[in-house]
């Protein structure tokens, strides 16, 4: 029942510490994902296209059925035909068809005919980069798009695309990877207690967004443990290199983050506006809590980028307090020495006392003549350098800022 | 009938002193509390499942029972069966149970079936950070969240949540703290000539908002003091270490504050607009009035971020002269010394009057043999001091700044 | 028929000088006026509650009656029963009644009663810092709040609060000074051939709103000399002190002015979608004409802060430029005379030219013995320095930038 | 068939050049404009009062007349009199009536009178600072407000005001000045195959404004022009003075075109609105043409901004990268020769080889009794200055930048 | 079937590299196209005037006629009069018309009068930098202006315009160059397997436009790899000339691809309210699909926009850090050398061991006839050097930051 990826649980449950920081590898801003993303597009193809993306997972195929009282789940990976005469024959039960991986686009065609998908549908699905959304078809049937987060261990946010359609008895979902965060959610279906089983087979829909939506809290979390991290790098003595970066990365994660968040509450603001007929006034109640919920999260985002902001805003002032220490000791050491050396510098000249001719030149450095010129000056220069330690303490640039 | 708690009414009267800001623990931006927040919610749950938030406290409850005439104020705390056997002996007065902390879930659910709560609203009161909102249900019944805000002695706003239930002859007001800000209402509900007994019982419903929402002046007034005490610590000659994260704090503090009172006056506005049947013009007037305010209180957010905006520039700008000032020092001291430390090693020099052969060599530093020439250079490098002075001076680098 | 306050009009007849920058007193960015706002209210009042301010001033009262040939105007205070008795002895006339002071709670209560004030609009009399603001009360008669502005000697903004209540036949006003800007309004309808006086009373409380906005124009000319003087004073060669913060000071000033109109100009919006039986079209087509002049207030304050963010950023570029110079000092002066020490100190080794057995040692330091080294040395130095005076030359770095 | 004044067509035909820039006038950023226009209202006056700006010009009336083949054109300054005649005598023509200059109230009065105008409309037409803007009166006449913009040689934009009346059979004209930007319109009205002379009179007034608004093109291509010599002289090695000032002034000219724009916009939107018995939907396809001028020219504003604060950041970085240059040079001289002053310092020092008693003292610097001692410490300085500039040469600090 | 033109392939299937970030040619900010769009709009030229760009090419014809069955395509370029013969000759076909170049003003006249096209909208098809619109022209035709971008060698954004009018049975193309993006849709229409050649002919101006959109894509991507070539620019030691000119220039295309993306996105929402009768549900869903991809394309052009702002603090970052190294060097050297040179100094001052009368002054500088002063001096200096340089140790500032 473990609700978040192995590495965004390990990712939560240590927190990161600076060495993390120091050590990983170096961070571009630039966000490969994007480019990735806007590359994938293939550019004049007929608008329905299927393109399966090289390297898709084989689809994995699970059914769960239940009503109040019964409960049945299976694999039905490659065997596809029996999941549907499965399906065939309980009428009766409510049934999740939980598709994971979309290598095989044979297949793919066949559930499209037998489940009466549109292919412009199924091209939402299969191209994995569509924000959250939701559509009425077929007059009553839903088609629903969410997406789901997780932290890496790389300090990124990366997500994954959750495809729902809705049926009489049935949901049928589509995702891109075997693992995923609804664990939790099946272990609720298999318990006989759950009164997710009571309810009409629309919840199940809403049960799913809402295991989503729940699972940006920890995500959240992760980046929130993540930007205090960085905080304490900034002052930290031993900086680490591309700091910056750094900040400007999650920033960044963060925007995006929003921006996955965003539509998922217009979604969800769009069902609530849905007739009665299409969606009934019990679930909305549910629903209603789920948009609280999305507000609730972009409240986090918006407050989270603040924070980075902000943390960008200390990098620059503690790179300013660096080179002013800096040129304090430059200042310090200066100021006291150069005034000294001069004044060694002046003893050091070389008139002389007598000419050519043997005559006395009197005016001619009479100091070092002096059987006391020597700890005089010594003790000039003393009194100077005190004088200026006491200026420089006054300014309050000897304590440390 | 402190309107606020003793930490908040110690932070505002005492004005914050610099060796407060100084002497207090390190700060630091990133929000704690948000982590927490979104690190409470429990992943994949159904919706609707009570969660009591480990330590929370056992729970107390108030019953205070009025009407025009009549008025009695017990705590139950331990005897919720003699709190409901009273109501129920009592249709004809209005009544406010009074529950704080949430440490008992049975009580709590058998309080949800006696007053007839739903589980996802239970949940809300639960889960400590709602938004303000207000919801009707059961017709014509409301339940209201507002945000309670108080400013710490550590100079941060600390806010709870009170939830309230209007039934047909009382208020059920939860809160998680046994300490609140609603000792002044209280004291006037025991008023006997208080006009608020002759109103009907959602009048109190009302008065408890506009409690809260009185509330947030002082919180505000308290953050401008500390602004303007940040605002001098700028400029102070020992500026306390980590100023800026003090301003950047505060301002994410102001900004949360914002985030907390929009929503406020966005309930206000729905309450308005609800038909005469729940909320009578008579209320709405009172509505209004509490409209202005939390606009009001908006208003003066908008300004203190403004301010706090305003310091970080000054703050950069005062780092920006200080660095100036530490040049300008090197900059005299080095332009003043290092042309004298030359004039002095050219004299320094052992260019030889006399060869080997013992032949004059005439142009090697003849200098050295005048009479004069010792006085001569003396004079020269303090003209050159002098007029570099007067260069310094006419810059306007001498005067302070 | 002076239209502004004394100290106003001195601030705009003489422009400010940047003598006036430097010598006045220190100046906070932080804006005390908001706290005191904030730490007025009182909590856990009922709401309705009439608080006089500390300090009020003890109420004035004048009258102006007038019809399109008849005009009388009297003072009052102190006589409230004799105005009382001759408004009712005048129905036929339209009436001004003019208050000035708050502090007499004992009759602020008697005109609620004689005119029939609601203690929430009371409240909001009484408490000086509504946002302008109308409303209809008694089906058709108006509650209007205006904001008067003023600039004072310290160039700062200052505003008052102009409650404006209208009857069948008067106009009600409270101010809580004895000072305002309606003298010119006075003047007009003292004018036997003022179109003003054949309107009917409606249009009074038109002409005082319309008085209030016109003198807007005169605060953004002040503040307008107040911003050129500041440019100015950036790049005057000595500085004001804290010059930043006056920048600063102002742009909060132009923020708040902002915040004032905005209000007045939803006011009149308001206004003019009033249904015919309350505002007539004829009064529509004048508050038309105001809220052009509300609209160019605003566009003059918008444009006003981006000034003021311009200078911010002068401010910022020529802190940077004075660096500069003062580096290019430091470095000009170093560079040419740092290697010049270096050619003096060669020669000032003592490397000898006979050991203590007497050998020659032909190698160390010829140059000394040369009959020309010193003419050399110093046409080498020379040469240098020449060399050097070019590079900065072609560097730009002689010129004054 | 100049359509631009002359001094805009000059600051057009030459592109500036850098000498422009550096040898004009001093440049504010403060708009004395902006402030002038908040002086000029007149405070608490009468609302319709006629104010005629001191050093208005005298009126000159103008006059064309035409339908699809006949045309007369004709000058009737001082002349008012015939021009009605004129008008009254040719009720089957469409007339332009012209008004340039406002200097005879007596005249703005009688034409007020004659051509049944508005107190308020015509204090909008002498008061020379309203917005675009567009009012129906008597039911199905139009009183439209116009800017018409110029760049001055002096690299600002001019804007003067075009305000429109409506009638039957004729549109009247008013501005400011004798020299406008509308020759070209005059051009097309006077040949007669102009299917301008077609079109009902209402047609005139849509070309007074499409002028107007094709003239914003102009403008904007000579503020375009500015900015590329603006980008230019920021990296020029002299650099005028100032320079940010002209940066930050031309963005306030962009701010303040776009917000001269923009009403525009608004205003064309709401003809675009009007019933068809006020506006025929042939003309309006005209308007949507305007419409979509009006929006090219804010998107050109929009990014003419983007543009001058790229040129600010550029600014600030270039300042950055000029004292990085001052301070390169000053590291590698000072890198350079502080060592070697070190250096020869240590051979200049005088410990004796021989003591008072004559006794030798070996281990007093027993280099320079070397025979090879100094041309040793030459070989070893030359070696620290190569490797020196080694490591210049890899940090990247002898090529430029 | 290549969907972009050679230049954007090569700049995509290459990555930029550093050198020809380096390489290129001087980069401006400010967009030379603005500036000549400003400038080509003629002044005061009766709307709807056509005006032919000088320089645009002959005008070629291609048609494409095609149904379920059918396909035959031809270039009718100089012999437009068979092309109209031919559509008169197969009503029962559809046809693509696509014209290519604009350079003949007679041809353009007679194509507007044979297919009823306003002179408005031809004047949008010449003036050819509208935004994209949608506009329903003779009840149900359409005329619809996209605009197809490339991203250059030059690494910038080019874009030129497509705009085509729909009637009962052709799609009339115009654009301005010979080369486009619209082969592969050519060689879709070509495929006898088609589904596009089954859809009516309405669903051609839609394939059109989602060409058109789809080619954003490669276009971001290209901008994407771009970006990150600047973010390893900024970090790389030989930083390439003016770089955050090319960081600023990327930005502005950024933007300006944004502007484009807009009013395409606001075309198609438009699409999607017409009514039944001009567009089809069927073809809507179509558009929905289309409406994604737009928004989807921005949100990409957000988030490099987000990006390239991140560079520019990077950039900053990186030009503070230059210096804070130039200035470590500088004061590690200084301070630890400039001591040293004192005491060196020091022993270098001439005081004098005996006087003229031959006395012994035995306090002037006894050190130096100290048979171990020089060893011990060497010593000390020794040790100051090893202290300092573990002072710059602990602060980090030997560690390359």
């Amino acid at each position: 029942m473990n609700p978040l990826s192995s590495t965004a649980q390990a990712a939560i449950n240590r927190s990161p510490t600076l060495a993390d920081i120091a050590g990983s590898v170096p961070v571009t801003i630039t966000d490969r994902e994007a480019t990735r993303q806007a590359r994938f597009q293939e550019v004049g193809q007929r608008p329905g296209t299927l393109n399966i993306r090289p390297g898709a997972l084989r689809p994995r195929l699970f059914l769960m059925s239940y009503d109040d009282t019964t409960f049945t789940e299976n694999e039905y990976t490659d065997h596809y035909e029996d999941l549907m005469a499965f399906l065939h024959e309980h009428p009766e039960l409510k049934h999740w068809i939980d598709v994971r991986g979309y290598g095989d686009l044979d297949l793919i065609e066949r559930m499209m005919q037998d489940f009466g998908l549109h292919p412009l549908q199924m091209e939402d699905v299969l191209n994995d980069y569509q924000r959250a959304k939701v559509e009425v078809f077929d007059d009553n049937r839903l088609f629903m798009v969410s997406r789901m987060t997780d932290f890496t261990a790389d300090f990124e946010i990366d997500d994954d695309q959750l495809s729902l359609f809705t049926g009489p008895n049935y949901v049928l979902s589509f995702q891109d990877d075997y693992n995923d965060c609804l664990d939790s959610l099946r272990t609720r279906i298999r318990s006989n207690f759950s009164t997710l089983r009571r309810h009409p087979v629309l919840y199940l829909a809403y049960a799913l967004t809402d295991v989503v939506l729940d699972h940006y809290y920890p995500t959240m979390a992760a980046i929130g443990d993540y930007i205090e991290e960085l905080e304490e790098a900034i002052f930290s003595p031993n900086r680490p290199r591309r700091l910056l970066n750094r900040i400007l990365r999650i920033k960044k994660d963060v925007v995006r983050f929003r921006r996955l968040v965003y539509p998922e509450r217009d979604k969800i603001a769009e069902i609530l506006r849905m007739p009665e007929e299409i969606m009934s006034e019990t679930l909305k109640l549910f629903y209603r809590d789920a948009y609280d919920h999305a507000i609730q999260a972009l409240d986090l985002a918006e407050s989270y980028r603040d924070n980075i902001s902000s943390l960008t805003d200390l990098y620059m002032s503690d790179q300013g307090n660096r080179m002013n220490e800096v040129m304090k000791v430059l200042t310090i050491i200066s100021t006291i020495f150069i005034p000294l050396s001069f004044v060694v510098g002046l003893y050091g000249m070389n008139f002389q006392r007598v000419d050519e001719q043997g005559h006395l030149l009197p005016h001619n450095m009479p100091e070092l003549y002096s059987p006391w010129g020597y700890p005089a000056v010594l003790v000039v220069m003393t009194l100077v350098v005190a004088m200026q330690l006491f200026y420089f303490y006054r300014k309050g640039w000897l304590t440390n800022r």
